[in-house]
């Protein structure tokens, strides 16, 4: 319960009191529609950020936008997603991740709040994300990483995907590597690293790992960049195709936009 | 479909064509009622005995009993659990294998199917079994293995650990280690080894990891020794008492029974 601060009435006084909260968030994509809240939305699965606004709602008797640092698809999953909110509170940081954790049900799981300026913007502000796309390389099917995983079954070259991911690091127009909305917005985006590596998991299975980092991303561009190299992985692209869907900026000339499953947000970094 | 062989109605010359089928099995134990089947069950989730019984009906035509190397109780998960059954089928080995896993819900999967002699037994012959109990040490709730770890939070003492452990290996009365049935059965069992290893998991956890091989368990017996490790680990326990509970063969002396939630059964072995 909200104590009562006598300044309810006051509109002036009220948003003085507000405070900017910074939410580190993780969940398991398969149970939500995806972070955006759609409003009339047929999906029997609820959004992330739909489900954040009605547990603040519920915590602090207001209704207030919750910020995400971007909007991660449907199926789509996080170790780090970052949002914010602004609300009036007389919760300390650990009281509301308390209270928000007791009312999220256990599929997302705020890891972190913390109280920021007035000023930080989650999505403004992130100066870098890391998102993981995870590629199981054994021939098998997993009862654990099923839904985690994107079963690819077979041996990928790791030099091939390695050298076809250098292409890729740096500005350049990604306009070739992202499903186009038709909105006219800039395609030009920064991707500082590119690491790919391989390892056993909990399971007994081989997974290799391709971690983009970068300035921000379009619409699917992680999925179609994993799915270009997991062609040339495969050997069924050569590297200089990779270059040329690049240089040309078109999308048939890039590889297939992997499934949901593997992808996850693991982090979003912020100036210090 | 199966091939009519012209001997449905001689049961001599049929049971000389049945093959003995060696299954090995990975599943997620929250689906399960556990392995063994319990007909009239009250329980809405199905046994994984009586699915795999009713989905070799179904391949075979044949109401035959799958055996298993041991009951995993309800929740427990299996990696590399390993079953026999005798059905008469023309199948070759990856065909029963493709048909089985075709018509298996995704939380079981059949991992290897071979046709072994007459006299294999899943459970007469497996001469060890591993075990692993996993303890999550971050003070975190993680979406992803929160079905699959079991929650401890904050840092274990891995050497007591290894100490006490110590204890256990080799051939004692594990009656102080059991939830004891009443069925007056010996429970001497030899364990050949604890190894405990600290790890990080694919989602930034940390993880103590208690593998316990041995040639048999009682009943809930990992369960209440990864409890009275982990007790141990906390140093809510000596490691002397480890051994009194032993020689005491007193249940109230040994730790708690701990979450079926971080059990699994890792692999079965058989004489070669």
């Amino acid at each position: 319960m909200q104590k009562k601060t006598g300044f309810e009435n006051s509109p002036n006084q009220r948003s003085k009191m507000k405070k900017n909260i910074k939410l580190v968030l993780s969940y398991d994509g398969n149970a939500f529609s995806g972070w955006q809240r759609v409003d009339n939305a047929k999906e029997n699965k609820p959004s992330i950020q739909k489900l954040l606004e009605e547990k603040i709602e519920e915590i602090t008797g207001q209704k207030e936008k919750v910020t995400g640092s971007g909007r991660t698809d449907a199926g789509v999953h996080a170790l780090g997603q970052v949002a914010n909110v602004q609300v009036d509170t007389e919760y300390s940081e650990e009281q509301m991740k308390h209270e928000l954790n007791e009312r999220l049900p256990a599929e997302i799981r705020v890891m972190d709040v913390t109280f920021v300026g007035a000023s930080f913007h989650s999505r403004y502000d992130a100066v870098s994300k890391t998102y993981l796309y995870r590629i199981d390389t054994k021939e098998r099917e997993c009862v654990f990483t099923r839904k985690y995983v994107y079963p690819a079954g077979g041996h990928l070259d790791l030099n091939a995907m390695r050298e076809a991911a250098s292409y890729l690091v740096g500005t350049h127009d990604f306009k070739g590597f992202c499903t186009d909305r038709k909105d006219g917005k800039p395609t030009v985006r920064t991707i500082t690293e590119i690491r790919i590596t391989e390892e056993k998991n909990n399971y007994h299975g081989q997974e290799v790992r391709i971690y983009v980092t970068g300035n921000g991303f379009l619409y699917h561009m992680v999925r179609i960049i994993a799915g270009t190299l997991l062609e040339v992985g495969r050997s069924e692209r050569d590297i200089e195709s990779v270059r040329r869907a690049l240089e040309e900026k078109d999308r048939s000339l890039a590889g297939q936009t992997l499934s949901s499953i593997g992808l996850c947000l693991e982090k979003v970094e912020y100036k210090k």
